[in-house]
């Protein structure tokens, strides 16, 4: 092969991989912006008190924190007592996510972001969020882990907190 | 194809794929094992005083949140100036990993688990954990995402926390 031959054949890969990166960036940002439209339907229900909108996207093997269980809920069925319980309770006024931004690798995504949420005038909470997604076998994106936890808590009056 | 073959056929694959199957479980197996040693061996540092165990597992797009933040912290770099910032600060006498589990996808990993820690007679804290570790290029798993937050708040009395 002379040189010509082979600077063509280098510059043909070059592009072929140029092309590649960019169609593998425009698949995550659509992976992105599915996973946060995913979060945000699922957020709305809830602020209207239908826990439903998270039970459906909770996968089976699903592990959750948050600020008011002593120990990590593991697996679905837990959840879905817990959410029960909770189902017609939240009525929020104003919910905002802050900042959400998505680490993809794989079949695996994980969500994070700050969020703040007005229950009432005397009940504005700011809460730090991890939602881990994987990719099941159908393509489905489902929630296998969710941490929320307060930020400054030290710097709350639990007073109000409803638990 | 006469019965028989197609019998045996149907056998071998079975064997085939349960073999596949057992493989996959005790490489994930493996994989959970490698990312608590991990985790151990760098919380281990951490209570000496030694940010390097993590900073050392942190991969550059690193994301972060614990208690005492307002905001998310995004990136390695921001990550070595805070961490850098409380060397030799911390001096646990006791610490324990509660119940850690470790939900595995491809190239991705959520270790999650609660965590005791003593530094002194009068501050014992209890943390839930989430750390989400991705495989790098070179096979490392690093960390992309961490998770720190106090258990049930509420009960907690903030006058001894050193911030």
């Amino acid at each position: 092969m002379n040189r010509k031959n082979l600077t063509f054949i280098l510059a043909i890969t070059m592009v072929c991989s140029s092309c590649h990166k960019k169609e593998s960036i425009m698949e995550q940002e659509k992976t992105a912006a599915t996973i946060i439209a995913m979060e945000k339907a699922a957020l709305e229900e809830w602020n209207k008190g239908n826990p439903s909108g998270y039970l459906n996207i909770y996968a089976e093997d699903i592990t959750y924190f948050d600020p008011f269980q002593e120990k990590r809920f593991d697996g679905f069925e837990k959840m879905q007592t817990f959410y029960e319980g909770l189902r017609g309770q939240v009525q929020a006024k104003h919910y905002e996510m802050i900042d959400p931004k998505v680490q993809i690798a794989d079949s695996m995504a994980v969500l994070s972001f700050n969020y703040l949420v007005t229950l009432s005038e005397t009940e504005v909470y700011r809460w730090n969020c991890t939602e881990v997604y994987r990719q099941q076998p159908d393509k489905q994106w489902k929630i296998i882990h969710n941490h929320w936890s307060f930020i400054r808590p030290m710097d709350m009056d639990f007073s109000n907190v409803k638990e």
